[in-house]
């Protein structure tokens, strides 16, 4: 055992070690499997991109020492072994799937900051008492599979892997064919049990909105994740000939939906807070001159007080069942999530990490969700936020400035080394 | 010379001579080309199903003894000699391409009605004075490639070649590669030049609407086409993370085409006998936590009335302009065509044989396009209606009785020998 505590020789050490821009060539070098012509990623989860960039990660993790290892869910991971093998592990991590056009550092960034982290102690001769290990989580973005975040729901007991592996993207492919296809091309990784006891988890992260951007605050301390609800709206209408059905006899999936979604839009200023996007919506056929039969489109609600949610959920439901006539229409909720507060035992030991290092520090809560959401369920959790330009994601022109990465990182080094050392009481729970 | 004048011998031994059965045959099996799951057809033009029924038709025309060609714009024609190989043809015909999830008949029907009549003729002994030829026009459904009515547009002049070739699909794939493709697959077709001197034209078709159904009358004398007018919208705002950019600082093209679209429905009631169609939209990156950066959509006009038309498109202007803010907004028109009279004595040849048949027909303006709109800028032109169920078309659900099929066929033959004896003077036309 070589630290303890905030601050400590070996944590200092810790943070000394990371290497800027080895992990700055690095967010270079994942970001060109799934590159884009302009810029960006689009590397949708269980795609070959993202196949590709799981044998690059394995690559580095081997050439710096560490041992990769999979689980049933499609979650990797790189492990730092421990002085204790037999101790429950400090995990951290993010995700390496993409938005359709993403950026570079949502995701890839904690998953990398991590890996540099455990690359940097075991180069600084720092054996942890117990083992380090990143994870990447399987589908964080729902992008290609809905809902999102589907292998640290796994993991952490919310979701049964087979009602995981039924999931089909739009092309009708199944979660569970996507991951046999993962596991063909990953033959040679030894498979982990899906969920294991954890010490702590640490999940670093670029910020995502402007707050730390616009302060000139390299480290957030994040004291919490919004809270969220998803629906499903399917209008169903009948098809027709554009030039020959009466307009009072059709029944126009397209026209139900936008009395709909024009109605959301006039709803959001209404519930102050309110964060109300549609992103997607998919018409069937979907030709200029047939009538849409069928209107299928997300809504993606989040508010910083769980009553707004609340609300807005009962005016949601409203406005749907209002405008779907003559159409008949279907909302099904996907996703729920209460707003969370992480334990102040790890906002406090990730600020007094910053503070040893020197480095600014904020508490601000996270408008985005994260894997972080579901560890917190089974273990110590807390998140680390670095700033990104004008809080742009989910968009090509993320971006991050290179003394930021580093300073997140080493950030992380400490705060990993220190829980590894001193892991915080598991949390108690009601219920 | 055989035959001349409604009513006469050979007129009658012609449409004697159809073969209800191998007409109906034919269209179950042309409908096997792209048929879909549920009973339709998705046959997009110059993909392969089509180009795959295409092969089929030319050789159900060998079989006949007809001659099979096609042009440059992949207008596929099956000949009948005439005596005087010399003398302008006859034409007749439709398409074979269909909508994304089609019926089998549209199209279809009129592609294959005017080969029974010309086999027909043929097993008949009727050898026609002129030409006889059918025509499948290339890409009627403006399904893949927009606009429509490509081939007819080319055959006729009005688009050149290069443009026509430079369209490209949602794929990206153009026009130009696609025709290259089906001639390659097509090497022993002669290659027929781009337009040439015709005598007439006559298309026969389901109504797809349901007049001739609701009043139980199996022939439909169309009079004209109803006018139109086609435009592309593109709302374009800046894509970001579903949870973290505030509602008042978004620029979400989504709800941007919501306003617009929410505005058109309820626009066209209020221009009584508009018929406003949005069939197609489309969103980037569409995924449920990104905010739309770019939505794209269709809006299709039709009225009875060009001054209806020309009301509809001032209020559409408007209400695009109005509903984009924040984000900006790009409306192209990309079709127009007004509203279109065929010839009285073209329709006088078709009643009278119906009337000569014994069939009851009743004269009706066709709300849908068709490819005889511009066959009708170069040559005496008309069109023969059927009856189709409920008037329900561009789905899958489209049906025609097999007795209304031969009906149709029948008053094409005859009209056919009719036009081949006695051609109608070339139309008179100012500018």
């Amino acid at each position: 055992m070589t630290g303890e505590g905030a601050g400590s020789a070996a944590g200092l050490r810790a943070a000394g070690a990371i290497d800027g821009g080895r992990l700055w060539r690095r967010l270079e070098a994942l970001g060109r499997f799934g590159a884009t012509a302009t810029g960006g990623v689009c590397r949708l989860a269980l795609s070959e991109a993202e196949i590709a960039a799981r044998r690059q990660l394995v690559g580095w993790a081997r050439d710096g020492g560490l041992e990769a290892s999979a689980d049933a869910a499609g979650n990797l991971f790189l492990e730092l072994p421990g002085e204790a093998p037999e101790l429950a592990p400090v995990l951290t991590g993010s995700h390496i799937d993409s938005q359709p056009s993403g950026g570079r550092f949502d995701g890839a960034y904690g998953v990398l900051a991590g890996l540099e982290a455990l690359i940097a102690l075991k180069e600084a001769g720092i054996r942890p008492p117990r083992p380090l290990v990143v994870a990447a989580w399987m589908n964080e973005e729902a992008a290609r599979f809905a809902p999102g975040m589907m292998g640290s729901k796994a993991f952490c007991g919310e979701w049964p892997l087979e009602q995981l592996r039924a999931v089909a993207d739009a092309e009708g492919v199944t979660v569970g064919t996507a991951l046999d296809a993962v596991r063909a091309a990953e033959a040679g990784l030894p498979e982990r049990p899906l969920g294991f006891p954890l010490a702590a988890f640490v999940e670093a992260h670029i910020e995502q909105a402007p707050l730390l951007d616009r302060a000139g605050v390299p480290i957030g301390v994040v004291t919490g994740i919004q809270g969220t609800r998803r629906y499903r709206v399917t209008v169903t209408g009948v098809a027709g000939h554009a030039g020959t059905v009466p307009q009072a006899e059709r029944q126009d999936a397209m026209m139900a939906a936008a009395r709909m979604i024009a109605a959301l839009d006039r709803l959001a200023p209404e519930v102050p807070g309110l964060m109300l996007t549609v992103g997607l919506l998919r018409l069937q056929p979907n030709a200029p001159s047939v009538i849409p039969r069928e209107a299928y489109f997300s809504i993606d609600i989040r508010h910083l007080d769980d009553a707004g949610l609340a609300t807005a959920d009962a005016r949601i439901r409203a406005i749907v069942e209002a405008g779907a006539a003559p159409c008949s229409v279907r909302l099904e909720q996907i996703a729920e999530a209460a707003n969370l507060t992480f334990p102040e035992a790890m906002q406090r030991r990730i600020a007094a990490a910053a503070a040893a290092l020197g480095l600014p520090a904020r508490h601000l809560p996270s408008a985005a969700g994260h894997d972080a959401r579901h560890l917190n369920g089974v273990c110590p959790t807390g998140m680390i936020f670095i700033p990104c330009r004008d809080g742009i994601s989910h968009d090509e022109r993320e971006w991050c400035r290179p003394e930021d990465v580093a300073a997140g990182a080493r950030v992380l080094a400490h705060v990993l080394l220190d829980l590894a050392c001193n892991p915080p009481p598991p949390p108690s729970r009601v219920g």
